[in-house]
Protein backbone atom coordinates (compact mmCIF):
# COMPACT_ATOMS: atom_id res chain seq x y z
CA UNK A 1 0.00 0.00 0.00
CA UNK A 2 1.23 3.22 -0.84
CA UNK A 3 2.05 5.96 1.88
CA UNK A 4 -0.08 9.09 1.88
CA UNK A 5 1.30 11.96 3.88
CA UNK A 6 -0.10 13.19 7.19
CA UNK A 7 -0.02 16.47 5.33
CA UNK A 8 -2.60 15.94 2.91
CA UNK A 9 -5.17 14.66 5.50
CA UNK A 10 -4.95 17.96 7.48
CA UNK A 11 -4.41 19.95 4.82
CA UNK A 12 -7.84 22.10 5.74
CA UNK A 13 -6.52 23.62 8.87
CA UNK A 14 -3.07 23.76 7.20
CA UNK A 15 -3.74 25.96 4.16
CA UNK A 16 -6.49 28.64 6.22
CA UNK A 17 -3.94 30.28 8.22
CA UNK A 18 -2.32 31.42 5.01
CA UNK A 19 -5.28 32.52 2.84
CA UNK A 20 -8.06 33.87 5.43
CA UNK A 21 -8.02 37.49 5.14
CA UNK A 22 -10.24 40.25 6.44
CA UNK A 23 -12.74 41.38 4.19
CA UNK A 24 -15.86 42.90 4.17
CA UNK A 25 -18.87 41.65 1.83
CA UNK A 26 -19.25 45.06 -0.09
CA UNK A 27 -17.85 45.58 -3.79
CA UNK A 28 -15.14 47.44 -4.35
CA UNK A 29 -15.82 50.08 -6.86
CA UNK A 30 -12.86 50.68 -7.54
CA UNK A 31 -12.06 47.36 -7.91
CA UNK A 32 -8.37 46.26 -10.59
CA UNK A 33 -10.99 44.01 -11.80
CA UNK A 34 -13.04 47.24 -12.67
CA UNK A 35 -10.41 49.05 -14.60
CA UNK A 36 -9.11 48.56 -18.51
CA UNK A 37 -7.86 45.06 -18.69
CA UNK A 38 -6.61 42.94 -21.49
CA UNK A 39 -6.98 44.25 -25.07
CA UNK A 40 -8.47 47.54 -23.27
CA UNK A 41 -11.68 45.95 -22.14
CA UNK A 42 -12.65 46.78 -19.15
CA UNK A 43 -15.14 44.34 -16.80
CA UNK A 44 -16.79 47.65 -15.73
CA UNK A 45 -20.36 46.90 -14.50
CA UNK A 46 -23.65 49.23 -13.55
CA UNK A 47 -24.63 46.23 -11.30
CA UNK A 48 -21.20 46.00 -9.51
CA UNK A 49 -21.45 42.18 -7.35
CA UNK A 50 -20.38 41.32 -4.05
CA UNK A 51 -19.65 37.47 -3.39
CA UNK A 52 -22.00 36.21 -0.33
CA UNK A 53 -19.02 33.93 0.04
CA UNK A 54 -16.63 34.68 3.09
CA UNK A 55 -13.32 34.57 2.93
CA UNK A 56 -13.35 32.09 5.63
CA UNK A 57 -15.42 29.52 3.21
CA UNK A 58 -13.05 30.78 0.59
CA UNK A 59 -10.34 29.37 2.78
CA UNK A 60 -12.42 26.12 2.95
CA UNK A 61 -12.94 25.57 -0.19
CA UNK A 62 -9.27 26.51 -1.46
CA UNK A 63 -8.22 23.87 1.17
CA UNK A 64 -10.69 21.46 0.07
CA UNK A 65 -9.12 21.92 -3.66
CA UNK A 66 -5.28 21.70 -2.16
CA UNK A 67 -4.73 25.01 -3.67
CA UNK A 68 -2.32 26.51 -0.49
CA UNK A 69 0.96 29.09 -1.09
CA UNK A 70 2.95 26.08 -3.27
CA UNK A 71 0.46 26.47 -5.67
CA UNK A 72 -0.27 30.00 -6.04
CA UNK A 73 3.81 30.24 -6.72
CA UNK A 74 3.02 27.69 -10.01
CA UNK A 75 0.43 29.55 -11.07
CA UNK A 76 2.32 32.84 -10.89
CA UNK A 77 5.36 30.76 -12.30
CA UNK A 78 3.05 29.97 -15.45
CA UNK A 79 2.31 33.88 -15.81
CA UNK A 80 5.85 34.37 -17.46
CA UNK A 81 5.55 31.66 -19.77
CA UNK A 82 1.97 32.17 -21.12
CA UNK A 83 1.05 35.56 -20.86
CA UNK A 84 3.46 36.06 -24.15
CA UNK A 85 1.29 33.39 -25.58
CA UNK A 86 -2.51 34.93 -24.87
CA UNK A 87 -3.72 35.74 -28.25
CA UNK A 88 -2.39 31.63 -29.29
CA UNK A 89 -4.25 30.22 -26.58
CA UNK A 90 -7.33 32.00 -27.27
CA UNK A 91 -7.44 30.87 -30.88
CA UNK A 92 -6.86 27.29 -29.99
CA UNK A 93 -10.21 27.61 -27.23
CA UNK A 94 -12.04 29.76 -29.49
CA UNK A 95 -11.30 27.27 -32.31
CA UNK A 96 -12.67 24.42 -30.07
CA UNK A 97 -15.90 26.42 -29.37
CA UNK A 98 -17.08 27.25 -32.52
CA UNK A 99 -16.57 23.86 -34.36
CA UNK A 100 -18.90 22.51 -31.19
CA UNK A 101 -22.31 23.66 -32.07
CA UNK A 102 -23.39 23.05 -28.44
CA UNK A 103 -20.88 25.38 -27.21
CA UNK A 104 -21.20 27.85 -29.72
CA UNK A 105 -24.84 28.35 -29.30
CA UNK A 106 -23.77 30.22 -25.72
CA UNK A 107 -22.90 33.06 -28.21
CA UNK A 108 -25.55 32.64 -30.89
CA UNK A 109 -29.23 33.71 -30.68
CA UNK A 110 -32.11 31.90 -31.20
CA UNK A 111 -31.56 31.42 -35.07
CA UNK A 112 -28.44 29.98 -34.16
CA UNK A 113 -26.43 33.11 -35.59
CA UNK A 114 -23.10 33.52 -33.85
CA UNK A 115 -23.34 37.72 -31.95
CA UNK A 116 -19.35 38.66 -33.63
CA UNK A 117 -18.99 41.38 -31.63
CA UNK A 118 -20.53 39.59 -28.30
CA UNK A 119 -17.54 36.85 -29.09
CA UNK A 120 -14.98 39.73 -29.54
CA UNK A 121 -15.40 41.40 -26.67
CA UNK A 122 -15.50 38.38 -24.74
CA UNK A 123 -12.57 37.01 -26.37
CA UNK A 124 -10.12 40.17 -24.78
CA UNK A 125 -12.01 39.17 -21.24
CA UNK A 126 -11.22 36.01 -21.76
CA UNK A 127 -7.29 36.71 -22.58
CA UNK A 128 -7.66 39.01 -19.54
CA UNK A 129 -9.11 36.03 -17.58
CA UNK A 130 -5.43 33.77 -18.52
CA UNK A 131 -3.59 36.58 -16.62
CA UNK A 132 -5.59 37.05 -13.73
CA UNK A 133 -5.82 33.08 -12.61
CA UNK A 134 -2.09 33.01 -13.49
CA UNK A 135 -1.96 36.42 -10.65
CA UNK A 136 -3.91 33.99 -8.44
CA UNK A 137 -4.44 36.62 -5.99
CA UNK A 138 -7.90 35.01 -3.96
CA UNK A 139 -8.63 38.30 -1.78
CA UNK A 140 -12.17 39.57 -1.76
CA UNK A 141 -11.50 41.49 -4.83
CA UNK A 142 -11.16 38.65 -7.13
CA UNK A 143 -13.99 36.68 -4.88
CA UNK A 144 -16.62 39.21 -6.06
CA UNK A 145 -15.39 39.18 -9.75
CA UNK A 146 -15.44 35.70 -9.69
CA UNK A 147 -18.94 36.21 -8.00
CA UNK A 148 -19.65 38.52 -11.23
CA UNK A 149 -17.95 35.64 -13.46
CA UNK A 150 -20.55 33.32 -12.93
CA UNK A 151 -23.73 36.19 -12.76
CA UNK A 152 -23.01 37.02 -16.28
CA UNK A 153 -22.65 33.33 -17.69
CA UNK A 154 -26.33 32.48 -15.36
CA UNK A 155 -29.35 34.49 -16.65
CA UNK A 156 -28.98 36.70 -14.40
CA UNK A 157 -26.49 38.82 -16.22
CA UNK A 158 -26.35 36.84 -19.34
CA UNK A 159 -25.32 39.24 -22.67
CA UNK A 160 -26.30 43.04 -20.27
CA UNK A 161 -22.60 43.73 -20.50
CA UNK A 162 -22.18 43.66 -24.34
CA UNK A 163 -26.14 43.90 -25.27
CA UNK A 164 -25.65 40.79 -26.63
CA UNK A 165 -28.23 39.08 -28.60
CA UNK A 166 -27.29 35.24 -27.71
CA UNK A 167 -28.80 32.47 -25.67
CA UNK A 168 -30.07 33.85 -22.38
CA UNK A 169 -27.61 31.32 -20.25
CA UNK A 170 -24.44 29.23 -20.55
CA UNK A 171 -25.67 25.72 -19.29
CA UNK A 172 -23.83 25.01 -16.00
CA UNK A 173 -23.20 21.62 -17.56
CA UNK A 174 -20.84 23.01 -20.38
CA UNK A 175 -19.66 25.84 -18.51
CA UNK A 176 -18.13 23.05 -16.19
CA UNK A 177 -16.99 20.87 -19.01
CA UNK A 178 -14.81 23.38 -20.13
CA UNK A 179 -12.53 22.67 -17.15
CA UNK A 180 -11.09 19.75 -19.34
CA UNK A 181 -9.94 21.58 -23.04
CA UNK A 182 -8.93 24.54 -20.83
CA UNK A 183 -6.43 22.47 -18.77
CA UNK A 184 -5.30 19.91 -21.34
CA UNK A 185 -4.79 22.72 -24.18
CA UNK A 186 -2.93 24.83 -21.91
CA UNK A 187 -0.03 22.08 -21.54
CA UNK A 188 1.69 22.50 -25.19
CA UNK A 189 1.91 26.44 -24.04
CA UNK A 190 3.24 25.68 -20.41
CA UNK A 191 5.77 23.00 -22.56
CA UNK A 192 7.03 25.75 -25.19
CA UNK A 193 9.75 27.27 -22.54
CA UNK A 194 12.57 25.30 -20.94
CA UNK A 195 10.75 24.36 -17.52
CA UNK A 196 11.29 20.10 -17.05
CA UNK A 197 8.19 18.04 -17.20
CA UNK A 198 7.84 17.95 -13.65
CA UNK A 199 7.38 21.28 -13.60
CA UNK A 200 5.50 21.49 -15.91
CA UNK A 201 3.33 18.76 -14.61
CA UNK A 202 3.26 20.71 -11.35
CA UNK A 203 1.88 24.01 -13.24
CA UNK A 204 -1.12 22.28 -15.15
CA UNK A 205 -2.27 20.67 -11.56
CA UNK A 206 -1.74 23.71 -9.91
CA UNK A 207 -4.24 25.63 -12.91
CA UNK A 208 -7.05 22.72 -12.34
CA UNK A 209 -7.16 23.45 -9.18
CA UNK A 210 -7.76 27.12 -9.59
CA UNK A 211 -9.92 26.53 -12.79
CA UNK A 212 -11.92 24.25 -10.61
CA UNK A 213 -12.00 26.62 -7.70
CA UNK A 214 -12.83 29.09 -10.26
CA UNK A 215 -16.17 26.46 -11.54
CA UNK A 216 -17.65 25.86 -8.23
CA UNK A 217 -17.44 30.04 -7.64
CA UNK A 218 -19.32 30.48 -10.56
CA UNK A 219 -21.40 27.68 -9.88
CA UNK A 220 -23.35 30.11 -7.51
CA UNK A 221 -25.65 32.01 -9.43
CA UNK A 222 -27.29 28.43 -10.27
CA UNK A 223 -28.46 27.99 -7.16
CA UNK A 224 -29.89 28.31 -3.92
CA UNK A 225 -27.48 29.75 -0.87
CA UNK A 226 -28.40 26.21 0.69
CA UNK A 227 -27.92 23.77 -1.70
CA UNK A 228 -24.56 25.69 -2.62
CA UNK B 1 3.15 28.45 -30.69
CA UNK B 2 2.95 24.89 -29.89
CA UNK B 3 1.02 22.86 -32.72
CA UNK B 4 -2.67 21.56 -31.51
CA UNK B 5 -4.13 18.52 -33.32
CA UNK B 6 -7.83 19.95 -35.76
CA UNK B 7 -8.41 16.09 -34.02
CA UNK B 8 -8.71 18.21 -30.61
CA UNK B 9 -10.83 21.09 -31.96
CA UNK B 10 -13.59 18.99 -33.70
CA UNK B 11 -13.98 16.11 -30.80
CA UNK B 12 -17.42 17.12 -30.76
CA UNK B 13 -17.94 14.83 -34.10
CA UNK B 14 -16.05 12.15 -33.19
CA UNK B 15 -16.43 10.87 -29.79
CA UNK B 16 -20.33 11.25 -30.72
CA UNK B 17 -20.78 8.10 -33.23
CA UNK B 18 -19.16 5.60 -30.28
CA UNK B 19 -21.13 6.81 -27.13
CA UNK B 20 -24.61 7.76 -28.50
CA UNK B 21 -27.07 4.78 -28.06
CA UNK B 22 -30.54 4.57 -27.92
CA UNK B 23 -32.24 4.14 -24.95
CA UNK B 24 -35.81 4.85 -23.22
CA UNK B 25 -36.23 7.66 -20.29
CA UNK B 26 -37.51 5.12 -17.78
CA UNK B 27 -35.16 3.45 -15.17
CA UNK B 28 -35.17 0.31 -15.20
CA UNK B 29 -35.77 -1.83 -11.71
CA UNK B 30 -33.57 -4.67 -12.64
CA UNK B 31 -30.42 -2.18 -13.28
CA UNK B 32 -26.69 -3.58 -12.23
CA UNK B 33 -26.79 -0.81 -10.21
CA UNK B 34 -29.14 -1.89 -7.46
CA UNK B 35 -28.06 -5.30 -6.96
CA UNK B 36 -25.70 -6.30 -4.41
CA UNK B 37 -22.44 -4.23 -4.72
CA UNK B 38 -19.19 -3.87 -3.05
CA UNK B 39 -19.42 -5.59 0.47
CA UNK B 40 -23.13 -6.31 -0.22
CA UNK B 41 -24.34 -3.14 -0.15
CA UNK B 42 -27.42 -2.69 -2.59
CA UNK B 43 -28.54 0.55 -4.27
CA UNK B 44 -31.90 -0.26 -3.83
CA UNK B 45 -34.20 2.49 -3.98
CA UNK B 46 -37.81 2.60 -3.04
CA UNK B 47 -37.91 5.78 -5.55
CA UNK B 48 -35.77 4.44 -8.95
CA UNK B 49 -34.27 7.49 -10.92
CA UNK B 50 -34.34 8.33 -14.14
CA UNK B 51 -32.12 10.42 -15.50
CA UNK B 52 -33.75 13.70 -17.55
CA UNK B 53 -30.46 13.57 -19.83
CA UNK B 54 -30.77 11.90 -22.85
CA UNK B 55 -28.10 9.92 -24.30
CA UNK B 56 -27.42 12.22 -26.99
CA UNK B 57 -26.51 15.29 -24.32
CA UNK B 58 -24.10 12.48 -22.29
CA UNK B 59 -22.81 11.95 -25.74
CA UNK B 60 -21.92 16.18 -26.08
CA UNK B 61 -20.67 15.96 -22.59
CA UNK B 62 -18.50 13.11 -23.02
CA UNK B 63 -17.22 14.66 -26.15
CA UNK B 64 -16.36 18.59 -24.39
CA UNK B 65 -14.59 16.22 -21.68
CA UNK B 66 -12.61 14.45 -24.58
CA UNK B 67 -13.56 11.25 -22.56
CA UNK B 68 -13.37 8.91 -25.92
CA UNK B 69 -13.48 5.38 -26.13
CA UNK B 70 -9.49 5.49 -25.64
CA UNK B 71 -10.13 6.87 -22.08
CA UNK B 72 -12.46 4.39 -21.47
CA UNK B 73 -9.73 1.43 -22.59
CA UNK B 74 -7.56 3.49 -19.58
CA UNK B 75 -10.10 3.39 -17.48
CA UNK B 76 -10.54 -0.38 -17.57
CA UNK B 77 -7.32 -0.79 -17.37
CA UNK B 78 -6.91 0.92 -13.91
CA UNK B 79 -9.59 -1.16 -12.48
CA UNK B 80 -7.42 -4.15 -12.45
CA UNK B 81 -5.00 -2.20 -10.38
CA UNK B 82 -7.48 -0.52 -8.31
CA UNK B 83 -9.54 -3.43 -7.20
CA UNK B 84 -7.34 -5.21 -4.79
CA UNK B 85 -6.50 -1.58 -3.44
CA UNK B 86 -10.16 -0.65 -3.20
CA UNK B 87 -10.18 -0.82 1.19
CA UNK B 88 -6.90 1.17 1.26
CA UNK B 89 -8.37 4.13 -1.24
CA UNK B 90 -11.34 4.42 1.01
CA UNK B 91 -9.30 4.60 4.27
CA UNK B 92 -7.54 7.30 2.72
CA UNK B 93 -10.73 9.07 1.32
CA UNK B 94 -12.47 8.67 4.81
CA UNK B 95 -9.17 9.60 6.46
CA UNK B 96 -9.59 13.19 4.68
CA UNK B 97 -13.29 13.40 4.95
CA UNK B 98 -12.76 12.47 8.71
CA UNK B 99 -10.03 15.35 9.13
CA UNK B 100 -12.09 18.13 7.63
CA UNK B 101 -14.94 19.08 10.12
CA UNK B 102 -16.47 21.10 6.74
CA UNK B 103 -16.89 17.86 4.85
CA UNK B 104 -17.65 15.55 8.03
CA UNK B 105 -20.80 17.54 8.21
CA UNK B 106 -22.43 15.82 5.43
CA UNK B 107 -22.51 12.87 7.83
CA UNK B 108 -23.51 14.40 11.26
CA UNK B 109 -26.51 15.37 13.14
CA UNK B 110 -27.31 19.04 13.98
CA UNK B 111 -25.09 18.60 16.76
CA UNK B 112 -22.14 18.00 15.05
CA UNK B 113 -22.19 14.31 15.98
CA UNK B 114 -21.38 11.76 13.48
CA UNK B 115 -23.68 8.83 12.39
CA UNK B 116 -21.27 6.36 12.40
CA UNK B 117 -24.24 3.27 10.69
CA UNK B 118 -24.11 6.43 7.87
CA UNK B 119 -20.70 6.76 6.92
CA UNK B 120 -20.30 2.53 6.77
CA UNK B 121 -22.80 2.40 4.05
CA UNK B 122 -22.08 5.01 2.37
CA UNK B 123 -18.48 3.75 2.41
CA UNK B 124 -19.20 0.74 0.60
CA UNK B 125 -21.04 2.08 -1.50
CA UNK B 126 -18.17 4.71 -2.08
CA UNK B 127 -16.21 1.42 -2.34
CA UNK B 128 -18.51 0.13 -5.39
CA UNK B 129 -18.38 3.92 -7.40
CA UNK B 130 -14.44 3.39 -7.53
CA UNK B 131 -15.40 0.41 -9.43
CA UNK B 132 -18.15 1.16 -11.34
CA UNK B 133 -16.05 4.25 -12.68
CA UNK B 134 -12.93 2.33 -13.90
CA UNK B 135 -15.84 -0.27 -15.54
CA UNK B 136 -16.79 3.07 -17.49
CA UNK B 137 -20.47 1.47 -18.90
CA UNK B 138 -21.20 5.08 -19.81
CA UNK B 139 -25.30 3.45 -20.48
CA UNK B 140 -28.40 4.39 -20.06
CA UNK B 141 -28.54 2.42 -16.63
CA UNK B 142 -25.13 3.99 -15.54
CA UNK B 143 -26.70 7.12 -16.39
CA UNK B 144 -29.80 6.85 -14.49
CA UNK B 145 -27.63 6.00 -11.90
CA UNK B 146 -25.49 9.03 -12.09
CA UNK B 147 -28.73 10.93 -11.05
CA UNK B 148 -29.77 9.08 -8.40
CA UNK B 149 -26.11 9.53 -6.24
CA UNK B 150 -26.97 13.10 -7.43
CA UNK B 151 -30.33 13.06 -5.70
CA UNK B 152 -28.84 11.34 -2.52
CA UNK B 153 -26.62 14.06 -1.89
CA UNK B 154 -29.17 17.14 -2.64
CA UNK B 155 -32.40 17.73 -0.42
CA UNK B 156 -34.61 15.61 -2.37
CA UNK B 157 -33.18 12.41 -0.96
CA UNK B 158 -30.01 12.89 1.15
CA UNK B 159 -30.56 10.38 4.34
CA UNK B 160 -33.75 8.63 2.82
CA UNK B 161 -31.33 5.67 1.78
CA UNK B 162 -29.97 4.52 5.30
CA UNK B 163 -32.49 6.46 7.08
CA UNK B 164 -29.76 8.55 8.58
CA UNK B 165 -29.58 11.37 11.19
CA UNK B 166 -27.76 13.56 9.22
CA UNK B 167 -27.23 16.98 7.35
CA UNK B 168 -30.40 17.67 5.12
CA UNK B 169 -27.92 18.42 2.07
CA UNK B 170 -24.38 17.79 0.68
CA UNK B 171 -23.28 21.71 -0.49
CA UNK B 172 -22.32 21.48 -4.00
CA UNK B 173 -19.31 23.16 -3.73
CA UNK B 174 -17.85 20.41 -1.57
CA UNK B 175 -19.12 17.56 -3.63
CA UNK B 176 -17.27 19.40 -6.63
CA UNK B 177 -14.05 20.19 -4.49
CA UNK B 178 -13.68 16.66 -3.81
CA UNK B 179 -12.39 16.07 -7.62
CA UNK B 180 -9.16 17.53 -6.47
CA UNK B 181 -8.67 14.90 -2.90
CA UNK B 182 -10.04 12.20 -4.85
CA UNK B 183 -8.47 12.23 -8.82
CA UNK B 184 -5.05 13.14 -6.46
CA UNK B 185 -4.58 10.96 -3.65
CA UNK B 186 -5.51 8.01 -6.48
CA UNK B 187 -2.35 8.94 -8.02
CA UNK B 188 0.16 6.56 -5.68
CA UNK B 189 -2.23 3.66 -5.70
CA UNK B 190 -1.86 4.17 -9.80
CA UNK B 191 1.52 3.92 -9.62
CA UNK B 192 1.67 0.68 -7.30
CA UNK B 193 1.91 -1.67 -10.20
CA UNK B 194 4.96 -1.77 -12.78
CA UNK B 195 2.63 0.87 -14.80
CA UNK B 196 5.03 3.33 -16.78
CA UNK B 197 4.65 7.13 -15.91
CA UNK B 198 3.71 7.97 -18.82
CA UNK B 199 0.60 4.56 -18.57
CA UNK B 200 -0.17 6.36 -14.85
CA UNK B 201 -0.40 10.09 -16.14
CA UNK B 202 -2.62 8.55 -19.02
CA UNK B 203 -4.82 6.60 -16.12
CA UNK B 204 -5.07 9.41 -14.02
CA UNK B 205 -6.55 12.22 -16.71
CA UNK B 206 -8.83 9.64 -17.51
CA UNK B 207 -9.91 9.19 -13.71
CA UNK B 208 -10.08 13.27 -14.13
CA UNK B 209 -12.36 13.33 -17.07
CA UNK B 210 -14.34 10.26 -15.62
CA UNK B 211 -14.92 11.85 -12.09
CA UNK B 212 -15.89 15.54 -13.88
CA UNK B 213 -18.26 14.08 -15.74
CA UNK B 214 -19.77 12.59 -13.10
CA UNK B 215 -19.59 16.03 -10.88
CA UNK B 216 -21.57 17.40 -13.35
CA UNK B 217 -23.73 14.69 -14.28
CA UNK B 218 -24.64 14.87 -9.87
CA UNK B 219 -24.94 18.59 -10.07
CA UNK B 220 -28.75 17.93 -12.24
CA UNK B 221 -30.79 18.06 -8.82
CA UNK B 222 -28.83 21.15 -7.72
CA UNK B 223 -30.93 23.28 -10.41
CA UNK B 224 -33.75 23.62 -13.22
CA UNK B 225 -33.43 22.07 -16.06
CA UNK B 226 -32.85 25.60 -17.97
CA UNK B 227 -29.73 26.25 -15.83
CA UNK B 228 -28.38 22.99 -15.96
Amino acid sequence: MPSIPLLLLVAGSLVLSSCVQSGGTKADPSSRYRGPGYGGESWSSATPSASPLSMEELGLLRSTLFLDEEQVALLRKSRDILEPQVEAILDVWYGFVGANPHLLASFSNSAGVPDTAYLGAVRKRFGQWILDTADAEFDRDWLDYQYEIGLRHHSTAKNVTDGADAAPIVKFRYLAALFTPITVTLRPFLESTDASKAEVDAMQEAWRRAVLLQVILWSQPYMSATEF
